[in-house]
């Protein structure tokens, strides 16, 4: 019978509710404070999302919340399924206490690399036999790879003194759907096209520039890269290929960039055509070389027997170069693909993550 | 600066030199004793496969290779990289008293189900959390496979509360090469051809039959269903489609069966012609339900748009079906190619193993 973990859950919205549910199920974890970004409820027996609507929340305190979550004659951990900024200035403080941080929310490990090398040494180290035993376990597997093993992997690979060379893949569901289907054998539908039912599907953000323009792709690109070992890659060093036409960028609302997207339809075909001559599919592609450092997030052709050229539907799929594995390791990978199931936006992953390698 | 693991290792052979050079580049760990299937050395120094051929070497006894390697002030694993059914028989002990056991080895995994009952009961309890600290870790993850995180995710979600409803892959990169190119688009060669062809590469066994016989994919059945919940799944109870024709399963050599090998072509080709009709190519399939225990082994037609209609070179695919991730979590993988590189065979993940999650 394992010990049990004391649990506080920052953010009950879709996900962290979701994690809420699983965590119900497990009898090691103990749910003791859950808030959102202004109240808190801390308690000594299993509380729910709902008891932030009762009198027995009160003003939110960081500080506060940490006392408590770690009071317990057990181990400590802070669930982080905000979207904000504010709860990654207090990890590293967490972490040195001993509290463990389990988060899918990508501000810390796509932000500020001064903030994030803080967090990443006060974490107890990647190593299974010998760590730091006082320091808490930082997981974040959920930030990147759809539910993926990916960086337990990269980290796992490092620690045992393999030396990653190039991480590269389709890491937007999004992304990989809209080329996946544009580029499908016998597919005469134009790019346009193509977005308007992704997003009719659920598959886009409400605004689909949200997910053309590459930056999403761009944070996960520098995630990837920090955990293989550039701790000080930052966004801006990402070279990003924003796939909205440049006129479209401002237009007012989705609505009208979707009616004007099709005018630039032959734009597309065009690079579509170039590629299907040399044999080639178009896939939206992150990649970061660790020798030199260069990241790129950019439209590549897959050449016919390309890892990435095989890929469907939604899935993502991330290739490992390495010195041990030099022809790579990959990954490729679908959770559910709606929207609003705790899977697909990171949630189906984060209850896993506190037993995922460090 | 993590704390040293003391290593003993034994069976340095071809895998067990390339994880010995693997050891070597790594401050943390040091080789303290290396033995042979009669004879060890134990040093308090670092040392090296060739010490068992100078006058150090003394008659091998288990126990006392036990003690040395946990005579010193701090971790202790035990590396099996022989090819022997020996060594399973201590696991239990070595990680009862703390001694770690990271292993390529298929026997104590796919063997005897007691045996391996009271070995899984020995090793520290699969969470990151709160763990029998006593007790030794226990690695195999590169007995399936190919390099793929592949035990360490089932483990992950199951610990983790998820339920594991299926496991279903190309396990044998022999058999994915063979399948592969024989149901390649605008292939023409009979199946006997491209065994030929195969062990040519070094692909296959020494004799061919040793592969499609289906046992070796078997074992790995039998490590994946276990590995997810079903300890006392045998052997026996995997249904296995043997694919050497039953008039050459006891021809004298691999010669005689290769000249004999093209009287079969028909027969391949007709099952091929048959699935190609329905769009479909064939795969030599490992598969097991979680549910119903049912497991068989054997050649299924995939598809279009089956994840394993997708494979291609010599790569391994593991689908991995679960109550959260009810469309499957796929993987694929590719290590090296060639044998004697040390990663095909399972080598290059071994030193990775101490690391992996458990």
């Amino acid at each position: 019978m394992p010990s049990t973990t004391y649990i506080a859950l920052l953010g009950p919205g879709l996900v962290g509710r979701a994690v809420l549910a699983q965590l119900a199920s497990l009898p090691q974890f103990r749910v003791v404070a859950v808030a959102n970004s202004t109240r808190m409820v801390l308690s000594s027996s299993d509380i729910t999302a709902d008891a932030l609507k009762t009198d027995a929340a009160v003003p939110l305190a960081y500080g506060h919340l940490a006392d408590h979550v770690s009071s317990y004659p057990g181990a400590a951990a802070i669930i982080d399924c905000t979207a904000s900024d504010a709860p990654a200035h207090w990890y590293a403080a967490w972490l040195a206490r001993g509290i463990s941080v389990v988060t899918p929310n990508k501000k810390a490990f796509a932000g500020d690399a001064a903030r994030y090398a803080a967090i990443r040494a006060s974490a107890r180290a990647p190593t299974g036999l010998s760590t730091r035993k006082d320091a808490g376990l930082l997981f974040h597997e959920s930030t990147v790879g759809a539910g993926l093993p990916l960086l337990c992997t990269i980290k796992d690979l490092v620690a045992t003194g393999d030396v990653i060379e190039s991480v590269e893949g389709v890491l937007s569901g999004t992304l990989s759907y809209l080329f996946n289907e544009y580029c499908a054998p016998g597919n005469a539908r134009g790019f346009a096209a193509i977005v308007e039912t992704a997003k009719g599907l659920g598959y886009t953000e409400p605004d689909p520039r949200d997910d053309l323009n590459g930056l999403d792709v761009a944070r996960k690109v520098v995630i990837l890269a920090r955990a293989a070992g550039l701790a000080s890659l930052t966004l801006e060093d990402v070279e990003v290929e924003n796939i909205v036409p440049a006129s479209l960028r401002d237009v007012a609302s989705a609505d009208v960039f979707l009616k004007e997207l099709p005018k630039f339809d032959a734009e597309f075909a065009a690079r579509k055509a170039a590629a299907a001559a040399k044999g080639a599919v178009l896939r939206y592609v992150g990649r970061v070389e660790l020798g030199t450092g260069k990241a790129t997030v950019k439209v590549a052709e897959a050449g016919a027997g390309h890892p990435l050229a095989g890929l469907g539907g939604a899935d993502n799929m991330v290739v490992i170069k390495t010195k041990r594995f030099p022809r790579g390791v990959g990954h490729s990978g679908r959770g559910s693909r709606g929207r609003g199931d705790g899977v697909w936006r990171g949630g189906g992953c984060v209850a896993r993550a506190p037993h995922a390698c460090v």
